[in-house]
């Protein structure tokens, strides 16, 4: 096993071994971009280290000979008195985990190679500057002593002084900092800072790989799903300064912008300062056009690289950079993070540019992430009403309405424990603001810039975002904040426009979203690639619009029991409910019938004749009842029952297990008369589409069937009816009979179902409950420990567990087709909107996916990914 | 399609066609057996009117040509004023439904032809008689009139005569009652008794094959399980008459003895009556043997009969007789229902006689007719110090305890609402009565013999029955009854011994039976025909033991989680459940272990080395928690926390689908330590035996499995608990970790979880509930319409639904043995003391089958039956 490998032996393609940073390091240095020498210590070391509690034996004779090539390259030793090599020991895994993982830089410093590097650079604030940020850092990541503690002493200084800002202090200053700042490392770690470069190393390798377990590290893999990594490398590097003076500098810059897209160099930079200053978001720095002005010939060199980067890696890149002393170095290059829109202009513009193939644009969008662009954005018209109270940074487009809070844990509460909307405010973020941040609607910072923590992480996120915002004044331990001259408390409503970065106090309304521009070029594409249909749930005209103006193809899910909780339905439901016998039952359904019937006319219409697929009443009857005491009194006097009537029916309703009760099918065979009026509203509906000269072709779907004579039964109930109306009208209409394949003993009996089902739609939220044994609204109590565990890889209600509830779909497709080869197959349970999901219905043979509106736009691009990686593997 | 067949054209293997009395009739007629010569309307025919509403048109024809056959072989004419015909119409289905289908007797009479009867026999007390009969039993049957109406009327008769019993009346009184009937015919029905013998024998032909579906018969059908049989066959043979006189009578008999099965010949006869005398039960005959002397030449003619029939059908016969003016007639002969008692002596004793193999013995027998011979009789030591309160026929042995009831209807509400134990007490029996005596413990009557209705439907169900006690008087309507001088009010509690017809007031302690004798020969021979192994459901050491004394091998379900509710365990559970955090857990569960291990200890010991698996913690822990509001306050006194934080617990544990909730492995997996504890107590349980001494591998089960990674991770802080624990004893013991198969992922992944499980268990119950989506609990709401409308033929937690559970047992035996060829698999499910699935899970090639302990005899014999059925086959 070769731990350790110098820049000059990597490669890109080598980053499950040497992490992203590592190897990118290694491609730069192979391209002949300007790069720091060093080299990279493998993921497969800290694998070791994790699993042995000890690193291999091999590793301290490789780390000698690879720090003396370094030395060699540099002309420079570590600890050397005279000319002393100072290095940055940097975390970087396979994937990126911004911010997550531990950094130290101007490792080997002390108090006699600082002297050294004082008579080298001829600037002694330099030398005490960078050894100061070197205490403080090691002191934070390797010996555990909090930042703040630094900061205070800092902020001390200062005050004492008078100043206000770190580059006020002088040498002196810096010089009594150091030693300050040694002092609380003793004190707080109760061990002396060691001042031996080669124990600072060994112990900042340590202190790097085991940042790979810190709490932080593993919540963000968490939340991001990240796993099979090995760990983290470590990558030695030789330190170059961006804040030896105003020759020097250092910044982020992306090749195209990430926030929208657009084809223009992006980026921002903070003169005489080192890399931790632009991250951290504590100085706002300036636009990385600036540069031109004031480093022409390092500008210039940066647009060179740009350009050449994104060739080689024929995407976009995000790189790091450092200027000492007016020469660049490129410290890191990465494919950059960025949001939806981004991501699809940019995949749209480099087909465009015939940089790429549109199946690679089409590949290379995480279907996911377009949901930032299906949701909804401020209300241009009232927006332009509402007085701006304060405007930051655009880091992260869409909008947010939600209540102030100024603490993250606090905002994490209020969303669990009341579901509220919340608006994190925060001075700044930082990675422990992590859980706030994944519960708030959007994030606003008073400081840092568009590639602080706050802007990547909300961008990553999807979540809208305004960084930098300088017009509030935020204090969060009194839990308010000053915002355009206006005082809001914790709980006051705000509305950020992350597109334009700008502040609303109150809350602004919002509107839809539609396909066009880059984002409908990309799904026209997305549409030519896939085989599978989209269909859409949806219970209402109004979700039906939506779901059309996204793409549906046609409903795959009506549930028509939504129908029944409007207005006074829900009386006559309850009526139908409690009436003692067939007759009064039927005359509640009367009442029910014309309503059911424009409802479904309603759906016909909107949806212009797609096909439209209607499920019969599927919940247990109970849950039309009241729960709550208070209700039950209203209710009975509404109904003109007496109390004690009405808790008999609900006690005799009850059900210890109501998933596996009376409800679907069984509803049907009980009370055939449900299934009568409800068949009859369908045909109605239908009939009326068709006298205004529309065709429709309505599928009548029977829920959680489970043998075929159940189905058999309920299908003749309706075609006696359905064939009874069209027999009346005198036209001639078609309209089909299937089934939901939801209970496993359905997809186990399959092919004698399909002698009745016309089409099967495979419910999978349900057959995911009954083939796991999971009770969704149960599971909560111990699937955070299955996921935790590993026992379980994903939330099965999330994305489809293949192994046990595919292969009960997998045969019942074989055995559907077999016995009835035209049979059309769906899936409309959660899982139509999730592409893991979508690609295994494209490999299963499915006909179509239905998938809520919102998803829509996902499901067409995850079936097209689908089709291509699965031509791609013929 | 030929309609009806003459006696003399059919034979005994044409039951399906001609019904089961049809085709013995014919086969006798076959036999030269003195049978009255007619001929049978074949099933088809009723099918045929059933499907289409009308008879097929060749019937009348038929009916014609063998009418006129059977007046040419009788030498007599229907309606003919000189020399009338008289026939009996009776139904008589494939298999046999005693007393719920309608006969009618004396076809033919009407004002004409009883003058000629009159002429030809010399008597007219007789002709009046049987006319009035006729009249009565077709105002009955054909015309709807209720019987009670005839009946008051009779008693009318008798009062205004003075006379107690309908012998007593004389011709010219049962002239005057046809009259009275013909008038409340007339009245009740709205028409005409009718007068012409063709238009009798049409409608009461109707009337028989509409019986087929009055509510009894549908009743009978679904308690027996009779499905698939086309209907009934009519019966049309010449009259004989048993009421011609003192040399004339009618009887039923047996081959053998029906209740104990002792080879004596056995029945009862009244002289000078007719059949229905007999059967109701309003007279109480005489034993056969009393023949002997009163007719010795029909009687030697019958014991001859007797004996020719037995060896004929190798079979018991069960057979109605007529004597007319001395001659013997054979009305009916079929295998007759008997006791389990007398159907395992037969069996035994017809192989020691050389009629019978033993395979044919082991197939003869219903296994689930053992079940009678499985429970308690009265205790005899205690019965012998009772007092006998009255005496009557022993109708059906065994023993019941529980109220005295005067109403079905309300026996049936008692044992349903209450729960009680009741036993029914009646007068006499009737069809109507059946719901109660489904329901009822047992059945005591005041009038009838041994071949009564309540003697015969008691034995049927395998009920304690004593019958014909004429010590009692009972008064229905006003709930209570004399018993040995001694009124007992409904509710009071009464004891019956079946086996020797005593009654006793009081409760009387049970005693559990054995198997030794006949019995324990049978199973003898069922061991050695299975291949099946057969092991126990069993949670204590009484329950182990009991199935130890019927056979068990071995226990395959130890349920763990019942032991935590006894005594003051269940608070330590609590305490347990409470516990803030692992710490309190865990000292809970310290407290527990000694109970556990002596639990274990004792069952180890009750089993003798023979295998015994224990399942770990199942249930939901909110089981454990109190539920009635009353038991709160007490339990959180008890616990020694307030009531709001039991409160709080109780609220954060309630599920809404318990059953696919939190529980089973996925407990072990949130809280290893309670797997922890149980398997320590098992080992140590084990190791306490062994150093007794004994040899034994405990088995440590897994519930609820569905993926192999929940078992890995439990069966690793299992055998790392046991592994510690053997090598601290410093023995070498064997012990196995397996699973449950129950969720329906643990079948379709069963490959993957063999590689972890040294042994599955089919838990068909969960798997049953999760397969089909039924509730158990909830499942009433719509299984008796399920069952009623035909969508499912049996219930699915009675039978294993071969066709879907099944499947996935298939499917999970093989992946399980191809991935772990010497995998153990059993079942432990309901289903393993079912016969129908025990034959499937011979099929299905398991290695055992483990039931409750009562069961243990049935599943050896079912076992049995599988094994030789499957030979057979081969």
């Amino acid at each position: 096993m070769k731990s350790i490998y110098l820049f000059s032996e990597g490669s890109k393609d080598m980053k499950g071994l040497l992490g992203g940073k590592g190897a990118n390091l290694a491609e730069m240095t192979k391209l002949g971009v300007p790069v720091p020498p060093g080299f990279t210590i493998t993921t497969e070391v800290c694998d070791y280290y994790n699993k042995n509690g000890r690193y291999p034996n091999t590793l301290e004779g490789e780390l000698n000979t690879a720090l003396s090539t370094l030395e060699k390259q540099m002309g420079m030793k570590l600890g050397d008195p005279e000319n002393p090599l100072l290095v940055s020991v940097r975390s970087g895994a396979a994937i990126s985990m911004p911010g997550m993982m531990d950094t130290i830089l101007n490792l080997g410093l002390n108090d006699t190679t600082v002297e050294a590097v004082i008579r080298r650079t001829s600037n002694p604030r330099f030398a005490w500057d960078s050894y100061r940020r070197f205490i403080q850092m090691f002191g934070d990541v390797v010996m555990g002593v909090p930042h703040s503690k630094f900061e205070a002493i800092l902020h001390e200084a200062k005050e004492t002084k008078g100043v206000s800002y770190d580059i006020e202090l002088d040498a002196d200053d810096l010089r009594e900092l150091t030693a300050s700042f040694k002092e609380i490392i003793e004190r707080e770690a109760g061990r002396e800072f060691p001042a031996e470069p080669r124990e600072q190393l060994r112990m900042a390798i340590d202190a790097v790989f085991g940042s790979w377990n810190n709490e932080r590290a593993i919540l963000y893999r968490k939340l991001n799903n990240i796993t099979g990594l090995k760990g983290t490398a470590v990558n030695v590097q030789a330190m170059v300064f961006g804040n030896m003076g105003n020759d020097s500098g250092t910044g982020v810059c992306f090749t195209r912008n990430p926030s929208t897209g657009e084809n223009a160099f992006y980026g921002e930079y903070l003169m005489n300062a080192q890399g931790e200053d632009v991250v951290a978001g504590i100085r706002t720095p300036q636009p990385i056009s600036s540069l031109e002005k004031q480093l022409p010939g390092a500008y210039k060199q940066l647009l060179d690289i740009r350009e050449r980067l994104e060739k080689h890696y024929r995407d976009m890149q995000d790189m790091e950079f450092t200027i000492q002393k007016g020469k660049l170095y490129m410290l890191q290059t990465r494919t950059g993070k960025r949001t939806a829109a981004a991501a699809v202009r940019i995949a749209v513009e480099m087909v465009d540019e015939g940089l790429i193939t549109k199946d690679e644009a089409l590949l290379r969008i995480d279907p996911l992430q377009l949901d930032q662009l299906l949701h909804p954005q401020l209300d241009p018209i009232a927006k332009a009403e509402a007085k701006v109270a304060a405007a930051g940074l655009p880091a992260s487009p869409g909008a947010a309405v939600g209540e102030a809070v100024f603490d993250a844990q606090k905002a994490h509460e209020m969303v669990e424990r009341d579901k509220a909307k919340v608006v994190l405010v925060r001075t700044e973020t930082s990675p422990e603001d992590l859980i706030g941040m994944n519960a708030a609607e959007g994030i606003l910072t008073a400081r840092g810039g568009m590639t602080s923590h706050a802007a990547v992480v909300a961008r990553g996120m999807g979540k809208c975002c305004i960084a930098g915002c300088q017009d509030i004044t935020i204090k969060e331990d009194e839990g308010y904040m000053v915002l355009g001259g206006q005082r809001v408390e914790e709980g006051d409503v705000i509305s950020l426009d992350g597109t334009e970065g700008k502040v609303y106090i109150g809350a602004i309304p919002t509107v839809e979203p539609g396909i066009s521009g880059y984002f409908g070029k990309l799904m026209g594409w997305a549409d030519e690639a896939r085989k599978l249909g989209v269909r859409t749930n949806a219970d209402t005209p109004h979700d039906a619009k939506v779901a059309r103006k996204f793409g549906a193809e046609g409903i795959g899910l009506c549930r028509t029991e939504h129908m029944f909780f409007e207005g006074d339905r829900i009386n006559i439901m309850r009526e139908m409910i409690l009436a003692p016998d067939r007759p009064s039952r039927k005359r509640a359904l009367d009442k029910l019938l014309p309503m059911q019937q424009e409802d479904f006319k309603g759906l016909f219409d909107a949806m212009e004749g797609l096909p439209v697929t209607i499920r019969l009443l599927d919940p247990p009857l109970h849950e039309f009842l009241p729960h709550e005491e208070a209700d039950i009194k209203e209710v009975a006097s509404q109904l003109g029952v007496s109390v004690s009537a009405l808790r008999e029916k609900m006690e005799s309703l009850r059900e210890v297990n109501p998933m596996l009760g009376h409800r679907g099918v069984r509803l049907a065979i009980t009370y055939p008369e449900i299934a009568e009026m409800q068949a009859e509203a369908i045909i109605r509906a239908a009939l009326d589409v068709k006298k205004e000269g529309k065709e429709i072709v309505p599928e009548i779907m029977i829920p959680l069937v489970g043998d075929v004579k159940e189905l058999a039964y309920v299908k003749k109930v309706v075609c006696r009816v359905a064939d009874e109306l069209i027999g009346e009208a005198g036209v001639k209409m078609r309209y089909m009979v299937g089934t939901m394949i939801e209970v496993p003993r359905a997809a186990l009996t399959a092919g004698e179902i399909a002698s009745e089902a016309e089409f099967f739609s495979f419910g999978t939220n349900d057959l995911t409950q009954m083939t796991l044994g999971f009770s969704r609204d149960d599971a909560g109590k111990f699937l955070p420990e299955y996921l935790s565990k590993r026992i379980l890889d994903k939330d099965p209600f999330q994305a489809l567990d293949q192994e046990g509830v595919g292969q009960l779909v997998k045969m019942a497709v074989e055995k559907g087709r077999k016995a009835r080869p035209g049979i059309h197959l769906g899936i409309c349970g959660e899982h139509g909107g999730e592409p893991s999901s979508i690609e295994f219905c494209h490999k299963a043979g499915l006909d179509y996916v239905s998938c809520s509106p919102y998803r829509v736009p996902i499901a067409r691009l995850a079936a097209a990914q689908a089709a291509l990686r699965a031509k791609a593997s013929q």
